[in-house]
């Protein structure tokens, strides 16, 4: 008999991850693994946590399939950041003997440059007590900020469902001709992969926003002012900005308008507000009425308008990692490639997971324009192929049927 | 040569307010009525605005269909109170010699209760001046609230988009096994119908929110956040709030938060804030991590998830206005009549527009359970066939496609 495999998912869930999570599944089973494993709530699943039996829940192509169009984390998710062995070896050794005593010998992680540190030490201190359990990373994040992979799978989802409804915000903020402002706040703390994808609405039938502001460059809020009481005099205004935009004082906008200063357990900043204060400060200092909106976790959940090139793509990063633990690889994370662009032709590739551990993926400078206020042609001709096509989500009753944890052992 | 028709739109957009002016269209076209003209921006077209030619702009039945997937107002709207004619004459002396001097025969004016009490002013002053245009309304509005219909046009769709966004965040928000709430702001300033909608999320796949709260019922804050701490016990918590709930003392929850009081062309205070409101008082009084999140004016344009019952219903009363005024009726506005739940068989009837004007419907009390906290199963049983199936829209390269104006003259 084989070794067993264990998988989980961790960090923000998004549109695709379990596409990700059939991949493996799936994976696992063309190479008659014996048990599957799902670690409830990531690695705390090995910390005194839940481990499930996964043949209990999917049990099917039917369940793989709605898994695949199920958004946000099948299996649950953590943010927990793993002390280094030198720090808590006692960490370490509770997690091992869990593994040891599944009998595991495949473990994947789906998820992103924070799990992939957990995916790297963990390898590290398997090999460092010689145990031969391969670990494998699989990428998944909304923000694409991700180094070494083309893109990542979940990027292209999110981008789809933000592109599809700043078209529709665009429409509607222009039923009135009267002067109106409306500032819409996508997610993206430090890289604007997110915000830039706004500019995909742009076509024949739609002028896209008036300004897209990401946080790689530095806001100033009276420039974006100007702008706005700019453009306002040929009607009404879109602007699409980042969460994590700062202004030259290097203060998040979201904080100038109040003191909250929440942070998370990685350290990172709770941000949140950036379009209020800028709809506020519009209204207030300009007269012209505007409104924010926010697009929130919304825009992480919403399989319904999927791109199927991304859950395709995420499906085959989860079968490949099981490929690459099969043949032996470990401590590895599996990266997509483009080989070409028109046709769009994308491959999978397995690289040392301390490449991605940890790294920030930025927008490049030269695909933000002049102005610094849009992205380029070049950003367009990166991210169009990302948000082709759709996987219908399976409709009953009229919504979306998802499957859960719960749901499936009915 | 018959006379010509002139069609307009009002009051805010939906996601299928155009497929009622496609059905306008196509009526008038089947009639051969010579001429069509628009309105741009409601009933200031005729006041010195601009009046287009239907026929530049949608010009065979592709356009038609793209009309009916476009959200938003094609022709633009305005939110522009009528005075009465012995207040102001002269506006409706404008608007007669505009209607006149283009031969007009039909009036058709898509809009809710406000845009009725223009259509019901109108028709009075012409059967003052001996003059014989029939003036019919098309209801729409996604609130739900207009009288005497069954239902209204565009709340079918905001209605699947609410219910399926809320069954996407239920996803996401348990994701943790941590402590945490998740409150959703949903439009509706005194009728809950669309705050209804997320129950209809429930099934063997979702537990719906933790608790509903219409602007029907007058609303505590203090037992919401004990309901909140209760419900917290178990895991996160998914609550739903009208963006009009109210405390005993009669004041908006979104007040509560700022002396902001703005208000619009009929008087309508502009509420937002409840949810983020809720959300503050719940990290600052319990301890638990909250987040909000607002649909804002995404529900009400997110045409990507159309019911197609609403966007077929919303065709026939745009239809069924034109063969009534054809038939020589005026001053009346089509309505939705259900003439069976099991099947669900609705078809159009015509009435006073008096009736309408300016009158709000509730949610029944009858509907609303004990606890005021939710609704009940007579509600689901008049909501679910109103989301009944899809429309999908015309994707090109990865997002859905509109028309437009400007874009329909290139």
């Amino acid at each position: 008999m084989g070794k067993n495999a264990i998988m989980g998912q961790s960090g923000g869930p998004t549109a695709v991850i379990n596409s990700s999570l059939a991949g493996v599944i799936q994976g696992c089973r063309e190479r008659k693994i014996p048990k599957l494993y799902g670690m409830r709530y990531g690695i705390k699943s090995l910390l005194g946590g839940v481990v499930i039996n996964i043949e209990d829940h999917i049990k099917d192509d039917m369940d793989i399939e709605l898994l695949k169009r199920t958004p946000s984390s099948f299996l649950g998710t953590c943010r927990f950041k793993l002390p280094s062995a030198d720090e808590n070896e006692e960490v370490y050794t509770q997690i091992f003997d869990k593994l040891d005593e599944l009998d595991i010998g495949y473990f994947f992680y789906i998820g992103g440059n924070d799990s992939m540190d957990t995916v790297m030490k963990l390898s590290e201190y398997a090999a460092a007590t010689k145990r031969s359990i391969k670990f494998m990373g699989v990428p998944k994040t909304i923000d694409n900020d991700l180094a070494v992979t083309d893109h990542c799978p979940g990027f292209g989802s999110a981008a789809k469902y933000i592109a599809t409804t700043v078209k529709e915000l665009i429409l509607d903020a222009n039923v009135y001709d009267t002067k109106s402002a409306c500032i819409i706040e996508v997610m993206g703390r430090n890289a604007g992969w997110l915000a830039a994808s706004a500019a995909l609405s742009r076509g024949v039938d739609c002028d896209g926003p008036d300004g897209i502001f990401l946080p790689e460059v530095v806001f100033n809020v009276e420039d974006f002012l100007a702008k706005c009481e700019q453009k306002a005099k040929n009607g009404p205004v879109v602007m699409v900005v980042a969460e994590g935009i700062k202004t030259p004082e290097g203060k998040y906008v979201s904080e100038l308008r109040s003191d909250m200063n929440i942070v998370d357990a990685f350290g990172h900043k709770l941000l949140t507000g950036a379009s209020r204060y800028l709809a506020e400060s519009i209204t207030r200092n300009l007269g012209v009425k505007a409104r924010s909106v926010e697009f929130g976790t919304i825009q992480r959940a919403a399989a319904h308008i999927n791109s199927r090139v991304d859950l395709t793509e995420a499906f085959w990063c989860g079968s490949a990692a099981v490929t690459a633990a099969y043949e032996g690889e470990t401590s590895k994370v599996v990266i997509l490639k483009r080989l070409s662009n028109d046709p769009y032709i994308c491959t999978t590739d397995t690289v040392d997971v301390k490449r991605m551990a940890n790294v920030e993926k930025m927008v490049p400078d030269n695909w933000i324009t002049a102005a610094k206020d849009d992205v380029t042609d070049e950003f367009i001709r990166y991210a169009r192929p990302l948000i082709q096509a759709e996987l219908t989500p399976f409709m009953v009753n009229g919504l979306p049927r998802h499957i859960t944890v719960s749901s499936s052992t009915k």
